[in-house]
């Protein structure tokens, strides 16, 4: 096994930061390797945001899940999905792109080239050492931080990334056995005798696990979530910034 | 420079394949580096298909743009945002998810799951000395497509994955500017004379480069594949499969 796939295999989400910076140098690193991504048309269609400023952290981070980690030593990127430079350049150039970045389908190329480039960020950071959390909880305050980072229309913060020296680390939970991800030629929808095989190992891994324990199986945990957290504010959000309209 | 970053730096889309096939060894290797990647609230909402039917594949690359490559010997894979399981399982459960799995959050969630694991897909096989394509175009033909592969609702393709052996390689495309991509504390605006020279630095590479030239910029490239490709179906077909209705 080569040292890239042994990083990606030993990935696991960091939840304490020490207090150490990363320097300029590491984030410009970081960001290149982000941008050698793929892109979807090689449109570029995302944007990142450093938040250095101590205040404007801490208000993200409370309207974000209140998660006090983000506050910690690392560095916080915002990732965002961002058409407004085509939509400014369409403008410069006499077209109009309107029936397509308003679409819903804009709105999947802008998240999808933004999480190419987080990923990217992720593997080059954890093969520096460093430990990262993504931060999903940013859509969950997605209008109050939009608003704190003077987010324009055709731009929306699709999540957020700590990156930072860990503290310590969690144990790798374990995944939904091959099977039940990988199908082939056809979907394959009868993966509940896997899925219920699948909730008695992780029964098992989080009764077990060093931090926090707890007796509950992956589909009462992933379903708990799934109904705590319908988001049903973003249809509108979306809508307000000119994406997903159509 | 570490290998990995290394390797993440050396990328390039491959679009010609020797006939090479890759093992089921490293099918199950690349789909494991893939499951190792983070998922929003670990809810891991997608699935993976691999296309390995030479007819099926045919079809598929004829609806997705038909770029001939695709039938050449890479291992075709499919990436699906996936929260059919979830409502399965929270029907066992006696929950009702439907408020967050029909909303467009929901499909942001499968699209960034699904993108999350095929990065780390992709980076795994380059590090073996792997060439990859993605195939957005497998968005152009979403609906003959996802009607070949029995995709059921709560499913939905969001881009192809060709992984093979290279045939030849591209060069390295320029990327805009560290300053026009990154920002620090607040989204900046005004990042108009940063395009306007990428755009000189763009028109020069594409006069230059040694496979197909032309002497566009990258503005006129990116803004016309916008006007050409508005998807206008989307709405309609995600919404049919349940997605994005709310």
């Amino acid at each position: 096994m080569n040292q890239t796939i042994e990083t990606i295999l030993n990935h696991v989400s960091v939840r304490s930061f020490t207090e150490q910076a990363l320097t300029e140098e590491q984030i410009k690193q970081l960001v290149t390797a982000a941008q050698a991504a793929s892109s979807a048309s090689f449109q570029q269609a995302y944007s990142i945001i450093g938040v250095t400023d101590p205040d404007l952290k801490q208000k993200i981070a409370e309207h974000a899940g209140n998660q006090p980690f983000i506050t910690e030593g690392g560095h916080f990127f915002v990732f965002c999905a961002d058409v407004n430079r085509h939509k400014q350049l369409a403008e410069d150039l006499n077209m109009d792109i309107s029936e397509t970045i308003e679409g819903i389908d804009a709105a999947l190329v802008g998240t999808i080239d933004a999480t190419l480039a987080a990923q990217n960020l992720v593997i080059a950071a954890e093969s520096m050492g460093l430990g990262v959390c993504y931060i999903g909880g940013v859509r969950d305050g997605i209008i109050k931080i939009s608003e704190l980072l003077d987010i324009p229309e055709y731009v929306f913060p699709v999540f957020g990334l700590v990156v930072g020296y860990p503290n310590e680390r969690n144990d790798s939970k374990p995944r939904i056995p091959f099977e039940g991800i990988y199908h082939t030629n056809r979907y394959n929808s009868n993966t509940k005798e896997i899925l219920k095989q699948y909730d008695e190992t992780t029964k098992l891994y989080y009764e077990n696990r060093s931090g926090r324990k707890s007796s509950r199986t992956w589909s009462e945990t992933a379903i708990g979530s799934f109904a705590r957290l319908p988001r049903s504010f973003m249809k509108g959000f979306l809508n307000g910034k000119g994406w997903a309209k159509r």
